[in-house]
């Protein structure tokens, strides 16, 4: 089974907006056993969308579009797929009270553009939206099943998940992915490590990726036996984590943050922070992770010295003596934090995140993270590489990864 | 003039790494007054990258390739080029020299795997990569100009501008590109109010888009003449800021962040933060902006009760009666937030961001933003819909637009 993946929209084609909708799509296609053997962007133009529509639906079983069906003139997709079926746009009065009833449990009025909403092309049919006015819109054309859904990524991926995933065909076939993610190596050195499996040619394919300085490593499956497939990605991890260690930080949906809360939930243990130059970052990365009111207490953002010293009880002889950005303020911030919060843990960040603001001595990129515990408080010194928001999400990486590290029996 | 621009890898194409190459050589071309007209993704097989290399270049002027190049088995690019060129590979003694100087430079030692990446199509031409060790190749086939570079994205970069951005076909054309943020009203009622702009036939394309709660109006020109569309674009920019008023919050990289920024510059004012479901995100979106140092002084991370009342001085009866998510407690955090910071504005945030914790009275989704400024403190109840990571950045970024909407000119 192949589908091809079709993104629709100016602002994609002009590279304005990364799309990231297609990605989504190729992952949960794959995820069911279908292989996404393309994607395609075009932008908003009629013609186009529908030639793409076609030379897809005749080239693949399963068709997946997104974007094109907003309210506003440049949204032409419903218009394309109409041409593509040779057919007409037809009022569908279901979608239209649905609409209506969108607007008015919002206490808002439907527009007259709304109308356009509701036009679905004669021998397709709706898809419901629950988060948004746009209905997607379901067809077959030449060989495939042809799917339509809004180009917000939101309602697109609830509605992927509501209405799409249990009408794709399926197939003898399966796809099993395994993502082994790792913090503390680059991937050269990674690869060297894992060469041998790298290049085996034992049927699972594996590659590496980087991605804010974790190496993720993949293994795919494709096989007709989903037990062979599986024991097969399974037995290649479990080599993996035995050669790589406390470098592995865990697998497919795992993240740094939620690694570290499913070790602080084991302990029965707290965190708090306090953050100068990720500014809230870290915290907002920990609280990404459902259910991190469990360990997480909260932090302070000690982004002026005003709040380093009244918030984090910093000696402003400290900050005078040797500046924010210093070890001995690091680590007097996370004891700080830690006697503020009453925390078990406390991590804290100060840096120089850029552009402006580094010296010779303390360039942009220099970032000491503290980490305040159980065995006292150890500090370290980086210095990341990149733009601002580099910097600062590598630091906020890092600073989890300590705590991480700390965690993990010896 | 127009350019298709063609990602190789199956990370890609199984939707595991998101392409961010396509959007940036995209914004390059258009720059340049050439058109990217689609993007095509395909996976690492070298018949699928073959045939999507002719057919892009039987239907474009400028062929743009990135990935594929590597040093491993699964890098297919070169041999596909020689492929629809109908050539073959050749070993290039120069391209072979400068990968050896690349591993001697840095005290390692040439693999013979590397040996493939000085193998150029016969007929075609190798293009020097300052960064790593794969040369691009440029070549013609059928009416386009083709060029192949590699898919890391530093590199890739570099390479464009250093040796592809300088030999693209010039055009007399340009392409001349502005976007209006604005926040306050869905898509319909934007669309509506600019109805007559959209529909127009002007010459100039308008379009929207939706990304985080913001609904922008793209507008491009498509001219001969630089001033001309320059012209052009600043008038319907002019027009649309006019229509809109305080909806609009700025024009092309202007954030939502930096336009608060601004704000509390000009009026040399600060700004504190106290926030409980955002977990550290509004702090992160205010300081994402450079220099927010000069108007933002921090904040607290109140995601315990216990925190909320030792930081920012609630009243443990406050919590009890009316609960952590409510008005009196978001007003009390601003208050508390603003006493404590001593900044002239506190904006506090508290709700339900999910996926669990909600109840029939108080659903996910639910989040009181406060505002307390020169003029006391107003509270707001939104009920904002989408999953955890949207909740948390709609209600950062509504947080914001009140302190936006409060500093502005009445």
């Amino acid at each position: 089974m192949k589908a091809i993946i079709l993104a629709v929209g100016s602002e994609l084609a002009y590279g304005q907006t990364v799309d990231t909708n297609s990605a989504f799509l190729a992952r949960a296609l794959s995820s069911l056993g279908i292989t996404p053997v393309a994607h395609w962007t075009v932008g908003d133009d009629r013609g186009q969308i529908a030639s793409a529509i076609t030379t897809a639906a005749e080239a693949a079983d399963v068709v997946l579009i997104s974007g094109g069906l907003g309210p506003t003139p440049d949204d032409l997709t419903r218009q394309a797929i109409a041409d593509a079926m040779g057919s007409e746009l037809r009022l569908n009065e279901r979608c239209l009270a649905k609409i209506k009833t969108f607007f008015d449990s919002r206490g808002r009025k439907m527009r007259p553009s709304n109308r356009i909403q509701a036009m679905i092309p004669i021998g397709a049919e709706p898809l419901d939206n629950p988060l948004g006015t746009a209905p997607g819109i379901a067809a077959r054309l030449h060989r495939a099943q042809l799917f339509a859904l809004p180009g917000v990524p939101d309602e697109m991926k609830q509605m992927f998940r509501q209405c799409v995933a249990c009408r794709l065909p399926t197939d003898s076939g399966v796809i099993v992915h395994r993502t082994v993610h790792t913090f503390g190596l680059g991937e050269s050195d990674i690869g060297e490590r894992l060469e041998d499996l790298l290049k085996s040619d034992s049927g699972a394919k594996l590659g590496t990726t980087v991605a804010a300085g974790l190496v993720s490593i993949r293994i795919t499956s494709e096989a007709t036996d989903k037990n062979g497939a599986e024991r097969q990605v399974d037995e290649i991890a479990a080599e993996i984590r035995s050669r790589l260690g406390h470098l592995v930080v865990g697998e497919d949906d795992d993240t740094m943050a939620s690694a570290v809360g499913k070790l602080l939930r084991e302990r029965s243990q707290t965190l708090a922070t306090a953050e100068s130059c990720t500014g809230g970052l870290l915290g907002r990365m920990i609280t990404s992770a459902p259910g991190a009111s469990e360990y997480y207490l909260g932090g302070v953002i000690a982004y002026s010295n005003a709040v380093k010293r009244k918030h984090l009880g910093l000696p402003a002889k400290l900050l005078e003596r040797h500046g924010a950005v210093s070890e001995p303020v690091a680590a007097a911030m996370a004891a700080g934090c830690k006697k503020q919060f009453e925390s078990d843990w406390a991590i804290a960040v100060t840096g120089i995140a850029g552009p402006d603001g580094g010296t010779e001595e303390k360039p942009v990129g220099l970032v000491y993270i503290a980490l305040a515990g159980e065995g006292g408080i150890e500090v370290h010194r980086n210095i990341f590489p990149g733009m601002r928001d580099v910097v600062r999400l590598r630091a906020a990486t890092a600073a989890m990864n300590y705590l991480r590290i700390a965690m993990l029996p010896r």
